[in-house]
């Protein structure tokens, strides 16, 4: 047995303990997370810990991120499995800071990335992305890593993670990494225990789906009616509402098509079962 | 005859340098100008050099802070003479990037601070804030110092600065430098070398207005009264056009008055004498 992973809940603590690595030469891998942890990002304390001497990893529900009628108040907390499945995955400090400790009274400060930011989820959730780019700028700055990893599930995410570094000069590497899955190939999510039996049945054709219309695209099917075609799939295969399934390129998000998709592909899908959404991607290169 | 200042003009020429210090175990103090430095700017880096081991200075003339009508292309520029004055007040290093080193085509990344942006600059001069606040938090993640300096006669500026580090957690301390003069109290500023000669004999009243209008105001006397007698003595005396002189809560710019004011009070003011547009502010604490 293990010691129990230490935790800190204040900037000045998670400097103390981060410092004294950097003062002894070691380099510092981070992994920011809303907790409710499942495989997928224990493969991302994996990846941090092959990349880096030590590894923090952070659990903050950004109130920021969440529109008015979201799942802000039901998401997912437990802290105490949280800290012990990262203990067991050999992470070495827990950030897990309160909402008063973030943004105390008076902050007023946002960071905001145009362009890739603005179309499918940037649509879907108005200030999601401005509260992202503002917490993960936050976060990046209190911990000081070398390389920061993020998952390939939030793929938008990423890529406005991304943007937000170099445009900022943040001495960070961001480093993507690769989206966990269920056998049946169901993206692994916090939010996948909102579904019902039912739901989860059904849930895995967001990913079938999103293969097949990126197997259409590779065979030079015109983007537009793909799109309408994968869209249609997913609504008879029992999803309440499609928000987008589009074909995208990967670093600008621009998007496609009309005609055959030239060049390398990322396919992003946001669905709704029930009142649950679920996000996923997939791409060639 | 000391050697010449060394100059860089890149991210990464800047991080080595900077790094090499930092791995020495130095302490690195950093003074952002846009050039066509003075006496005022000098005082800065004598500061920097009583804070830290390494001073570094950076001359940047940031595009996205200028409105479109205002003096960007016009702006005093002489890095000759400013390495030289730089060299002889005793800094280590020059940073002088160029446009496309900072703004790298598809750069899409804003900072806002919203608050203490928000009034008398922020109105006069929209976007201004917004542009300072983008170049400063880049300047700032480049240059990693411990602290940086900036002058008190940008008070506005200052603060937004002191709010944008606190919010995004710069691991920087900033330090306001009092606002050098010339001998009939006339702020010294760059854009100084616009005023004619006539000008030149009235610019010093924008300071004595701002004396008198503390000197009533810690008597007692209303603010909003005041700040209109304030205006119409600018008038009078020459400026064609006054933007603001208002009485202010030094932290947060909030309005004071409309009677007598409590506290501590910081009075700015912003007036044209012909095409040129001087500021200056004055505290009682």
């Amino acid at each position: 047995m293990s010691a129990p992973l230490p935790i800190v809940r204040t900037v000045a603590q998670l400097r103390a303990r981060v410092g004294a690595w950097r003062k002894a030469g070691h380099s510092i891998g981070f992994v920011p997370t809303m907790g409710a942890l499942h495989e997928g990002h224990l493969s991302l304390i994996r990846l941090a810990m092959a990349r880096a001497d030590h590894v923090v990893a952070s659990i903050f529900v950004n109130p920021t991120q969440f529109g008015p009628n979201e799942d802000f108040d039901t998401y997912p907390r437990d802290e105490a499995r949280d800290a012990a499945l990262l203990g067991g995955a050999g992470c070495h400090l827990l950030y897990a800071p309160e909402v008063a400790e973030m943004y105390p009274p008076g902050a007023f400060t946002t960071v905001t990335v145009s362009g890739v930011s603005e179309p499918l989820d940037g649509l879907a959730r108005p200030g999601h992305f401005a509260g992202v780019a503002t917490v993960v700028a936050k976060l990046l700055n209190q911990c000081a890593p070398d390389i920061a990893v993020f998952g390939e599930k939030d793929f938008q995410q990423l890529q406005v993670i991304r943007r937000l570094v170099q445009d900022l000069d943040i001495p960070v590497e961001i480093v993507g990494g690769p989206t966990a899955r269920a056998e049946d190939g169901l993206a692994l999510s916090s939010r996948n225990a909102y579904l019902t039996p039912e739901q989860r049945v059904i849930a895995p054709r967001l990913n079938g789906v999103l293969r097949e219309t990126l197997a259409r695209l590779s065979a030079g099917a015109a983007v537009e009616a793909t799109e309408a075609w994968a869209t249609a799939e997913l609504l008879s295969a029992g999803f309440k509402s499609v928000d987008y399934i589009e074909a995208r390129a990967p670093d600008t998000l621009a998007r496609l098509g009309p005609g055959p998709a030239i060049g390398v592909i990322r396919v992003l899908a946001a669905a709704r079962l029930g009142r649950t959404r679920l996000i996923d991607n997939i791409g060639n290169g």
